[in-house]
Order: structure tokens, then C-alpha cells, then sequence
């Protein structure tokens, strides 16, 4: 699986000088076009990288003094048949293609029914571990 | 009024120092207790300093890219007789106040009747000039 290796190619201290460096830059804008709404982001289908829809963006978990969107929270559909389970992305693992009309995760199917989740009625602790293990799980630097 | 004078007492070169400054640091991620549901965002009352509701969150503005939230757009619910119109606000300028159970802008009524709005079909261009004029406007650094 490639998603495994891009997690695990890089040592602890690797992950470390480079999280130092991504949060030494400062963080842009986005221009005009490159703005959207929460409404428009809600509810949209995310699928894996081989085409198959495997649920939708239930909400975005947001920073509430930076105004930073940590994590796109997917429902699954019933897909696996673990019904209402919500599964939290990183936001940057996230890619709009226009083609299927929804977001396209890296990540196969496989890989992704392991990924951690929980029931609608047990929100995790987002704390830096938790962070840290979801972005590590989608190859994305936290 | 407080308001006006906060945006005002800067020249426009102290804006763009403290702008680069701003946009120098690195922006930090919220611990685990500051995280918020954009669906407990979404529909929460937005009060002015005097403790008069005057609408509610409709929606979020999110960089594409970065994540970041730009505006909540604020939905007037027929208070001032203007019906659908929306004002974007900057993710700063709200503050919760839990004795209330919403958000409270630091701006009065009067001011706000004068803030820039939008019907529900004519989205603005959310650009930088925009961005610059609607920050100023409520006093919070673009």
C-alpha cells in the first residue's frame, strides 16, 4: 500500500523538523476563488481513489480562537455497514475532483476501514496525540 | 462610538506593520476543549454589546487551502426588516458568550445597520480589498 509506506518513510525526528518548518511559515489567504462555504462543504460525498463512494463530510471540527478547520468529520452510509460511525480527516487530506462532484481521499478502501472512528454519540478527545496519530494515519504532516 | 475610533487610530502603514507581523507567527492549533462542531456553529445567535439578538450564523467562509475560516456570514432574521440579507463577519469579531448561549459582536446596532450585506442570491467577491474593508469595518487586523 502506498499510503503505508508515505506514513512510515519518515523518523520521529524527520516529522519533527519538518512540522517545525511548516509552522514556521506564515499561513496565506485564500484568494476570491478559493473560498467556500461550510454549507456547500457539508454534506458532499467523499471517495476513495478508486472511484467508490464511501460516505460524506458530516461536519468540520474548527478551532475556535484560530478559525482553523482541524478536521473534516466523514459519516459513512451505511457503506460498511457500521452506520452513523464518523471518521475524522485531516482537512488538507482532502481533494476536490471535479469529475466525481465530491472529495477524493488517498487512501484505499482497505486502509480506510481500519482508520479510526467513532459513534455519533462518542466524540474523541482532540488533543495533540489524537492529532498527531489521525494526520500520521492519512499520511499528512500535523 | 469606540468602534469607529479603534479603526481609525491606525495609519495605513502601522496596519500593513502589524499585518506582517501577524502573518509572521506561526498560527497555533487550538487545544483539545477549543475545538467546535461547524454544526453547533451554524444557527447559534449573534447578539450585540447591548444583549439584543441580531441574527444568527448561517454559514462559514473556509480557505480552500488553508483551512482557515475568513468570515461566519450572519443571517438576519427579519430584525432590522431587510429579510434574507447576509453580513459577513470576521471569525475574530465573535465572541461567545456563554450567559447569553451566543455570540456577541463587539459593535453597536446603529453600526451595524450600516454594515456591509448581501442578499442571500448575490454572493460577494471575497477578495482582498473586500477582506481589508470588511475586517477594518469591524475593527479586527486583516
Amino acid at each position: 500500500m502506498t499510503q503505508t509506506s508515505n506514513t512510515t518513510q519518515f523518523s520521529d525526528t524527520e516529522l519533527s523538523q519538518r512540522r517545525e518548518f511548516d509552522r514556521s511559515r506564515p499561513r496565506e489567504r485564500d484568494a476570491s476563488k478559493d473560498l467556500i462555504g461550510s454549507d456547500r462543504v457539508e454534506g458532499t460525498d467523499v471517495y476513495a481513489t478508486d472511484g467508490e463512494k464511501i460516505g460524506h463530510i458530516k461536519k468540520l471540527m474548527i478551532g475556535k480562537r484560530s478559525g482553523r478547520v482541524e478536521y473534516a468529520v466523514m459519516s459513512f452510509g451505511g457503506f460498511l455497514g457500521i452506520g452513523e460511525d464518523h471518521h475524522p480527516l485531516p482537512w488538507e487530506a482532502l481533494d476536490y475532483d471535479e469529475s466525481v462532484g465530491g472529495y477524493v481521499v488517498n487512501i484505499d478502501k482497505d486502509r480506510l476501514r481500519e482508520a479510526p472512528r467513532y459513534s455519533e454519540t462518542d466524540e474523541p478527545t482532540y488533543d495533540q496525540e489524537f492529532g498527531q496519530r489521525i494526520y500520521a494515519y492519512y499520511g499528512v504532516l500535523y
